[in-house]
């Protein structure tokens, strides 16, 4: 480096684990330079010395990677479900916690009884409890609501929390997540609503950055989710789809024709399914909390992903019913160990394909000059450290678009 | 309560959960007096007012349980193993590895190569994850040592940890607990030295509180451990046994006719094996991290457990190689997700049963007058919600043997 570099800080002395191109691109002894919240320089330690900075921080040791990136969540909801969780355990049928009103109505009648400020403090906790561990980028979708007034109020929250914390948050529009009660006979019904009113009202107010569905048996049709995602791209909205969790609908495939950001869950993918969504860029999303919470045995295709280069990401699903999960970084472990992905392909979803899943790649995801400086150090020797010690909050420090959090 | 007490201390307005006889027995709005780090009233609030205390802390809510205990840990090693966990995900054969010297005996090179303060030193973070979360006592076993010098090494660095951390620790000698490279061909001639030196010098001096072995086909016959439990009972030594867990050797029978505080994994624990820790008081102790990592399928029989009424303790197993955990809490989802324990029976397990696998159940494990004032204080409204959330640490606050941490 020949000139002079004026920055507002400089970041060195760690390992930094670039996750360029989706892969570790390990940096030994680097150095990362911040101006204004971006990364305006960043290489090895020795070729730093031009850089002038306000403030210096040598982490003496450690990796540093890109903040974590979480982009499949239903963090903001009223209640929680602990209670039917323990009743299941000892022996309640799923039939008599649904005749007394449990399952997602419960969630949903809890829901749409708080307020916006309710909602926001009740999922405040949990989502510090992510930030803690290294998160910077989050989505987080309505869908509990189900009505017009209660998925605005969950969007709102949503919103206010993006104001509140320190990490970049998403807000999706789930207004097509289970059929309202009120819609139980005609849930077209409530489709035409969604088109009719909820998603130009959000895209007028802005509260929503994209528009994603349930596709499956217990929820809506494929033929639903079209009427939904033709109007969210009429109205400019990308779309991203809950898919293939409990059966084989091709809904992957339907969300890849409206170039979906991503398809989610995926477990009963078919081949067709993933060479469409290889075809539109559309990012595989697999959420191995839900997974295993759910004993489930139908692994999702990740020898196909691989073959026909589908970008893999990795989220919590965090959401009271299938998967109460406060970290990400133990969905790293289950990932690996439960389907079977490396280290740095875990680490990839949650960095890089995270971004790619939220429309992000351009900004996040990795750390390269021009994007966002939301990186995290961790006393450790190697990446793969992450994703091995199971369980726990590893110490590390959190910097948030160059500020230490 | 007639006449004033006199105590250091008062902890109340939160709903206690004593777990008195291994079940919730909640005192709703609940106090606890402690006078020199013991319990020496608790009640509820409303009944204490005739107790003088020069501290009074009132937690405004949440819930307040026992310090977690976590009885069965290998938390003292050298190096760590998330190079080989890597090379394994990337498809390099485990013939490979121990061609190269991984497995367990990279673990006892490098614990062999480590002083007594290096050991101290590296167990320490992972040990602090631990007690974040709310465990106050904890076991550790040595076992990476595998020659006299190294065992007593590491038996020394439980006791300095013991003396630097917040939390009751105990230490186990498992010196049976692989074959060392020394003995390939003579396993009986590391028995002989276990027997002979390195038992009596434990015993004199005072370094080990039990007695561990592995029975398997993989480490030692049931008649290798029963000429090391002969020894330990001479020496009045308590044992405890690794059984059951990869194959049926009897092993846990075997434990319980040596009187054994515990029998440990047991996934292949028979209904004679179950019968015989009934009738010697033997406590069953879970590892449900080892059997996730593992991918394990052969679930240990809880059902029999409950039918003989053997207490069902749950440790992480905490090791660097079959489960790398660093959390008690995810322990408790894992028993109620895999082996389907209910909340309470997990939460016992991590209290009154996990006292009662360590013979500390006198004085541990749950909130009684008498009993150590260790407990934790959290911010949650149920008990349940310690084994729902999945994963993240929870906030809390740590009260050990009286003194907040
Ligand atoms: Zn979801
Ligand atoms: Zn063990």
């Amino acid at each position: 480096m020949a000139d002079e570099l004026r920055c507002d800080s400089v970041w060195y002395g760690a390992d930094v684990v670039t996750m360029r191109d989706g892969q570790y691109n390990i940096i030994a002894d680097g150095a990362i330079a911040v101006r204004e919240g971006v990364i305006v320089w960043i290489g090895m330690r020795a070729e730093s010395e031009n850089i002038v900075a306000r403030r210096r921080t040598d982490f003496a040791g450690g990796i540093i990677t890109p903040g974590l990136i979480d982009c499949h969540t239903h963090l903001v909801f009223g209640g929680d479900r602990s209670q039917e969780f323990e009743q299941r355990l000892n022996g309640v049928s799923y039939a008599e916690i649904a005749a007394q009103g449990g399952g997602i109505l419960a969630t949903v009648r809890a829901t749409r009884e708080a307020t916006v400020e309710q909602l926001v403090s009740s999922a405040r906790w949990r989502i510090e409890r992510l930030l803690a561990e290294g998160v910077t980028t989050l989505e987080i979708k309505s869908g509990y609501g189900l009505d017009e007034a209660s998925e605005i109020r969950m969007l709102q929250a949503i919103r206010q929390l993006a104001q509140q914390l320190p990490a970049d948050v998403l807000a999706t529009c789930l207004a097509a997540h289970a059929v309202p009660p009120e819609f139980n006979h005609h849930p077209d019904g409530w489709i035409d609503v969604i088109c009719q009113r909820l998603l130009p009202t959000i895209k007028a107010e802005q509260l929503a950055d994209a528009v994603d569905a349930f596709c499956e048996h217990l929820a809506f049709s494929p033929a639903q989710v079209s009427r939904v995602f033709a109007r969210a791209q009429q109205l400019g909205l990308p779309v991203k789809l809950h898919a293939g969790q409990l059966s084989a609908l091709g809904g992957s495939a339907l969300a890849a024709r409206f170039n979906a950001l991503s398809a989610d869950h995926l477990e009963y993918a078919s081949e067709s399914d993933v060479q469409a969504m290889a075809q539109h860029g559309t990012v595989a999303v697999l959420l191995p909390g839900a997974f295993y919470l759910l004993r489930e045995t139908q692994l999702p295709p990740v020898e196909l992903f691989r073959q026909y280069k589908v970008p893999m990401a990795l989220a919590s699903d965090a959401n009271p019913g299938t998967s109460p999960a406060l970290s990400l970084r133990l969905m790293l472990n289950m990932a690996c160990t439960l389907f079977r992905l490396t280290p740095e392909e875990a680490l990839a979803g949650v960095t890089l394909n995270g971004a790619r899943a939220l429309g992000l790649e351009k900004t996040h995801g990795s750390l390269e000059c021009g994007k966002v400086a939301s990186f995290v150090h961790w006393p450790l020797t190697r990446p793969a450290e992450l994703v091995y010690w199971l369980g726990g909050q590893l110490p590390c420090q959190v910097i948030w678009r160059g500020e230490a959090q």
